[in-house]
């Protein structure tokens, strides 16, 4: 049978036409201002209640007025709006199969947050600025600021596709690296860290604290001040998963105080900050706009992900990057 | 018999105990300024035709005088100042062993290039500077923009300790990896491209091209205007060899026409670039001062890698990063 799929995606014509040949026989239905953030909160259109299928960014209205949907494949790897009891009861008693794109992000993100960590690593932000000639007392100071990751402790917050990639990459880096998740399954690889045990880790162990928690009602503000307030001297904190997991003032005063060395954000609370937010001028904090994910083709990436579980789902097969 | 010891090395206090412990029963003679720069020239010092050992960046001149002298332990991995025939036959008739300090600066230095590799990929220097809104044309651009070395080239001049070790760090990244050599020897591990394959393999497959080449007659402006001229779309060149490798004035033609979309360097001709120099001014190229060797505690690291040679050359065993 024909399917009905709605599209609230940005589509350069490339893009589209990938799209249309992958689902010929099928019809797509566009709304009249398409939905270009991950973030944005995207009107209702009268043609989304007629669908079928939804790719994209739905809005979780319309989604409870869409009588016949049977399956939402979300365009991104967060699901924060998606992400609660009342959406996940609904999914299940409507029997609507939510997928989301982690595939796709997970690969440029884990290499974004290593960006992070090997600018941090060879202070590139400093290093590029100077002209310091061999032997001077400025050259001396960069270059026995560098470092080299080898014998130091990463510990990874959120230990889903990204993190999984994550610590792929860093094998050949000699370092120890620990998950944290709140409990532990056994097949992580690495040793975990579980609730009970976090604050003796952020206080004696880890010097590269890796957030890459999504955001949901638990995580909310899960760095605050009291989180902050021990951790190892020295430490380095990096937060590529959402803003809202980061009590930004807490953030704010261990950078100020020391208690934190530096910080590297692609998320904030809200995106961009506000033109005079402290953050932005806080020497050793280290902001990209929310960019991780990005990567060349991505628009292509996405459409070949959704593609590839649309193929499944025509065949009755199970989807890839289920979440509910 | 106990040794004397000629060192030219800057040393701290904790690394001077170091040292001095590692040495005990021996005697070290420092000359009345310590030479702190490893491309600095050092003055010649009476003390010097004296030792047996030479430990730093001993001059050349005062090495042919020295008639005692056995081993010169170069505190650098480069040896440019001793890599040229005449002083190689004065070594090897006077039996007298040089070793560099290549283990010392291997790792560091793998960790610098890739840290420029990741900044190009995601564009760390635009980015950081960007506060562009989610959804935006600068956002889209900025994402749009970013990569993920994956499915990408990376050809590597100059194969040695460096080399070796970038080769295991860029393995997880699922890219093809390639080394230039005068000729393959087998034990290689990744493809070789020799001097006949070079032009083709820049022209149609290298989208990075990691300069480590040392520096001597032969690498003098090895990256010519020939050279520059014809790379793939997209290229992008690092040099963390010496600067001395690279036409400066072909690299800014490569940079200003688009051949090369742009250049991260460690080192330059001269050190650091006069302040005119329109390599500064031009905005696809990155430099940072000569620092990708450094790390914390690295006169510690140099007095170790000293004195486990040290211990080799007292029980007559074989040295470590033996070079002449």
């Amino acid at each position: 049978m024909p399917y009905r799929i709605f599209v609230d995606l940005a589509t350069p014509p490339d893009v589209l036409e990938l799209l249309q040949q992958g689902t010929r026989g099928h019809q797509l239905l566009f709304p009249h201002k398409p939905i270009s953030s991950v973030l944005a909160e995207p009107g209702q259109d009268p043609q989304f209640a007629t669908a079928e299928i939804a790719f994209g960014q739905p809005d979780p209205v319309a989604i409870a007025n869409a009588t016949r949907l049977k399956w939402i494949h979300v365009s991104s790897s967060g699901i924060t709006r998606y992400d609660n009891p009342q959406f996940r009861a609904l999914m299940a008693e409507r029997k609507i199969a939510v997928t989301n794109s982690a595939d796709v992000y997970q690969e440029a993100c884990a290499v974004h947050l290593f960006s992070f960590m090997l600018a941090q690593a060879r202070n590139l932000p400093g290093a590029l600025k100077s002209r310091a000639a061999n032997g001077t007392p400025e050259w001396h100071a960069l270059r026995g600021a560098n470092m080299t990751l080898g014998g130091q402790t990463v510990l990874i917050l959120g230990y889903g596709a990204i993190g999984r990639r994550l610590v792929e990459l860093l094998r050949p880096f000699n370092m120890k690296i620990m998950v944290y998740r709140r409990q532990a399954r056994g097949d992580e690889g690495v040793p975990v860290v579980t609730p009970g045990q976090l604050a003796q880790t952020l206080a004696t162990e880890a010097d590269h604290i890796v957030n890459i928690l999504p955001d949901n009602a638990e995580s909310r503000h899960f760095f605050n001040a009291s989180r902050f307030a021990r951790l190892k001297s020295g430490a380095i904190f990096y937060n590529i998963g959402r803003g809202t997991t980061v009590d930004q003032e807490a953030l704010l005063d261990a950078l100020r105080s020391g208690g934190l060395k530096a910080a590297w954000l692609d998320v904030t609370d809200p995106e961009p900050l506000p033109e005079n937010h402290p953050l932005l001028a806080q020497a050793n904090c280290f902001i990209t706009p929310h960019v991780a994910g990005g990567h060349v083709d991505e628009a292509k990436t996405l459409v070949r992900h959704f593609l590839r579980n649309f193929e499944q789902f025509v065949n009755g097969k199970p989807l890839f990057d289920r979440v509910m």
